[in-house]
């Protein structure tokens, strides 16, 4: 097997046919056999023991082989490429050593003599493979490390609020109550179980004072999840704006009508578009449907039904300014050929635009009017 | 009965009087029902047991006669009009199915012999009706369909510490609490009850390690909540901008002092004026208030009780202009004649447009002049 | 005792002697008297019973009397001011009726025969005289008012999600629980409790589907409060910047500086300075601290420590430019004489409006330069 | 040992080796002491008591002298410098009696004779030394200044809801559970535990009125979470954007190519620039990975490999522009020497720059080819 195929069929990332069966396959395997698991440590499950047991070690023999071919295929599939020493880094990689784990910690432990159902319990730590196709994680992780400083500091304000009000409770209620406050663990175990508002009711403060401290410590517990709460929102909303930013502007770079503007202009227009990618059949635009928004086409091709004949346009192309300008229904459906990445524009920011840079739009309208006239109507 | 009237009845979103009192009946008869329904599962409900299943049996009926007229006036109904098709995009349409659930789901279950009870049950099912009403929702929605890739990923991250912390506390207490961590499936209970903070209680780690787990387990709950608080926080300043500069981007077009002005500042204007919708009779302003906004008429009619004799604006019309100039009271009142579509602007952007745009301000302060010679003075 | 004196004790916004020393009083009193409430309902209270009822009744009368007084100024002190009838609008206040309510409803029900210890509990009533006080309360009314529709709609979705999972509980856990789950009121306690993450932990689905229900419940809990919160944190941002944005444009009008340079320029301003006041004595700046912002006084005086004689500036003049200019640590000690009203603006705005405006910082120098000739350096 | 020494070793915010040092050895002694406490309050610890009262006992110690050398240090380390009293300063800051208390108390209480088990469990106390080392609390506390009336009246009304609920439910539930709604106090107790949706299960209301309002007051708990994030959401927002600023403006105005832009360009640039310390050795860039951003060097020496002989770059260089320019990937790696000093811009903000000012891009491309002529080419 040649590297190059293994690399489209392993690439996580990849929109091919190859790729996208071996993600189905292997998602239905981890998720399947995370239930196996489940059933296992259950005393009567609904299937037989032996099968979910016979199930759970094919898929760990499956994501052996999967390992396996992850480092034979490194040099093609790590980031960044063409970098020397490709398998050393896939196999000190996080996510190699969750694939080296997930292939191996099973068979491991049952040679070693671990107890069955202990054994098959560890493999769910496999569910970690899945780490490698969510795409928002770097997102989550990208906001987590820009806020990390006053993230840390809140943690350190609980763990000061944990360690205080567990004192407290522990001199205050400790004579009382010994089974649950008789020890400083044990009052921080009802600390935290408190200020995290989870309240399980197995540690109770009796005292009056004890019960001050403690309604104090709940809504300082409120007040903790608010204040992760608006660090978080802060830093999302910048870097969400970052990100979609880097995105649309590679896309409205490719687009003749916005190079020609230059660069300036490329960089507010990027802050408009939204990118939306449709699969081939999708209907872009349905006719007599109102219309809030146009299209610019990157890459594919649109068939646009037409009377009397329909007209197909490609990258670079635009099609739906019609109802922005007239504010009148679709005149037309549209539908994409094929794999179609596109650039919406919506009503809002489109007159926006027309307000700041009427070249842009007179582009636009001029590139209408010539339609129209050449029976290449736009919906 | 003329697919016009029943259009008119039917219509979620009309102001009319026939629409809203058939709405009024639809939520009073939807909201009786639910609490008949309540009821019925009852010992001993305040009211005796026929009169309540006779009653949510009329209102079945109703819902009946409903989902026929609503099939039968889809034509008009549906929305973008004017398709073909418009009954059986109708029947299949979520809310339609709905409708016909709630029309006989509750006949056909106790003709087929489920106990009544559990039957009338099943009748709570229509409040998805409610749907159709709820305008916030397509917003709500909206905001979802745009953070699902990072809503999505919170969600693997949550289902990933659950199956990783249930693992850690079936091995950690499995042996000694075999009643409630003693399998996989047990201790994700436990796990979920802690991660989202719930704490019942019937299930408590007792180990050092396995509470020193659990803690760790409720700090993440609070990041997770956090986590989307964060996310929807962000995504919803962005839409919520969005949907108002659309709305208000239609009405500030219709007034003419606008219009003068050119697309650009039109769509700039929208982002600080605010629409508001009056009922007849309603004051827009009082005599001797302080002025904090001016109000421009898109469609009606106020009337300001100016002495010698009271002066009635239209649309396009504009009033109270002249407390924001010169800081004084209200010199009278204004009342809506009719409902009435207003745009505001208050104080602040007020001053803001009146620095970027004189020509604007220079506009209004010209009328405003022009009308206090005319002895047609405004508030 | 006349109206003006009346009106400037019970004004609840005055800052002058009588009307603080009349609000130490009413705070003190009602707080005592809460307390007081609290005592009355335990066994065994820290005070005598008959103590803590003298105590409650005599805040009583001093109640009614305020709400005489209060009836009497009414005049005076109802906004907006000069409007008829303003005893009559005091009274079907809301505040109106819960002074009236505070004064009279503790004795007449002692007069009705109500036990004694539950007409005492009804004085709690009267902590709603705070909201007089609290001015927080209207931003985030009008923040709740603005983002009500939505709010509103997620209030509809919790409903919904209530009654369905209620009833989903109530089919699935009903035979087998009946105490807990038999009746579809007891399941949504169940669910309201769980929806909201409580959790007592009185009612606990048993079965694997019940619980599974219940997963979802506690998921869609932390997902609604996530809607909430990303609603409010939106709205609060808006609404936060147009108030401030409201105060500080009518203190930036009043300094001469600022009004030179016309309504454009002052609305740029008003978004960068931040209003602060100070009580008579208090320190701007000390000599030797590094200066990271500017003042301007609006009202009052300020007296700054230079050598050999110190210099008084009032309402119009700025100072403490030169640390943002030079960098260096302040010249000099700067304190209020009086109570005294500033607008601050920091290092950062600072550098902004001086890129934006060169006009405004060169008039800033221009003037920090004369004074340093004259002898008047600042700080 | 001289004053300037101690400065040095004790300064919270230096970044030289002998403060690195201390700070090891203090959070070491810190963390482990508090570990110890916990032990000394337990049954059986894992280790025996007398060798962890020995351990609290020398770290006591410990603290002691650093008080002491604190105070004797006081007129090097009391910001701000130069003022008179440093050392009485020093004695009555939070800090400084934070200080003396972990030095003082645990022996004045044996001394005193409290029992040993409380007297040690007050050394707890000594977790508030860490408040001197965390940064962000600085910023979590500007941000709860700023929105402190805000947040005032959230808790006000959680006072009003806490109160008027608790009497509800002890009118409604007191006489049926008169152990736990029996008094004013209990029914607090419950309402407060339920308020904030911890939810211990001690107290429960049974009644069907009792449990409507305790489903009210569950919802209005979200709703205090909620709005406390919300504002918080919006001041971290505000607060952050103003941190960064201010610290990143003071690096920018240090790099000779934006000093010559005068100060507007400088504050806009400040805006788009972030801050990032490298320690000596680490890589900056790596040959053949794709260039997201540029970076400038404020302080120290970086080193980019190129052939045939490596080039140095200092404060004031900039690297890393080529591939923003061409979208390739880096063509060299380049590691910092000693600890340097970077202001890095990523990709969008350069283009977004690169529209507005085009004399500095201009002058990026320019010594950009410079470089590449002088055989100094960047990666």
């Amino acid at each position: 097997m040649s590297y190059r195929l293994l690399g489209s069929i392993l690439d996580s990332a990849s929109r091919r046919a190859p790729a996208r069966a071996f993600r189905l396959v292997h998602h239905t395997a981890l998720m399947l056999s995370v239930a196996a698991v489940l059933g296992i440590t259950m005393q009567s499950a609904p299937l037989p023991q032996p099968l979910l047991i016979g199930f759970v070690l094919v898929v760990a023999g499956f994501f052996l082989v999967e390992w396996l071919l992850r480092l034979f295929a490194a040099p093609v599939l790590m980031q960044p490429r063409g970098r020397p020493r490709a398998r050393l880094r896939y196999l000190v990689s996080f996510l190699g050593l969750v694939d080296l784990a997930s292939a191996s910690a099973l068979p491991a432990a049952l040679l070693l003599g671990v107890p069955p159902e202990q054994a098959f319990a560890g493999a769910i730590l496999w569910v970690l493979k899945g780490m490698r196709y969510a795409a928002g994680f770097s997102l989550i992780g990208r906001v987590l490390r820009n806020e990390r400083s006053t993230f840390f500091s809140v943690l350190v304000a609980f763990a000061m609020v944990l360690l205080l009000a567990g004192m407290a409770e522990y001199l205050l209620e400790g004579e009382t109550q010994p089974a649950t406050f008789g020890s400083l663990p044990a009052a921080l175990w009802w600390c935290i179980v408190t200020l995290t508002t989870t309240g399980y009711g197995d540690a109770i403060p009796k005292t009056a004072l004890g019960r001050m401290v403690a309604g104090l410590v709940m809504v300082l517990g409120i007040a903790v999840f608010a204040l992760w709460a608006g660090i978080l929102a802060s830093g999302f909303a910048t870097e969400v704006r970052r990100r979609d930013f880097v995105r649309t502007w590679g896309l409205v770079a490719k687009v003749p009508l916005f190079r020609a503007l230059g660069a300036g202009v490329i960089a507010e227009v990027a802050r408009l578009l939204r990118p939306q990618r449709l699969p081939a059949g999708a209907a872009l635009m349905r006719k007599g449907e109102p219309g809030d928004c146009m299209y610019f086409i990157v890459e594919g091709e649109v068939e646009v039904a037409l009377e009397p004949s329909p007209v197909r346009l490609h990258g670079g192309d635009f099609l739906g300014e019609m109802a922005l300008i007239t504010g009148e229904p679709r005149i037309a459906t549209a539908t994409a050929l094929g794999e179609t990445q596109l650039l919406t524009l919506d009503i809002a920011d489109f007159h926006t635009l027309a307000g700041r840079h009427p070249e842009l739009t007179g582009a636009i309208e001029a590139e209408a009017a010539r339609r129209r006239k050449g029976a290449t109507a736009s919906a």
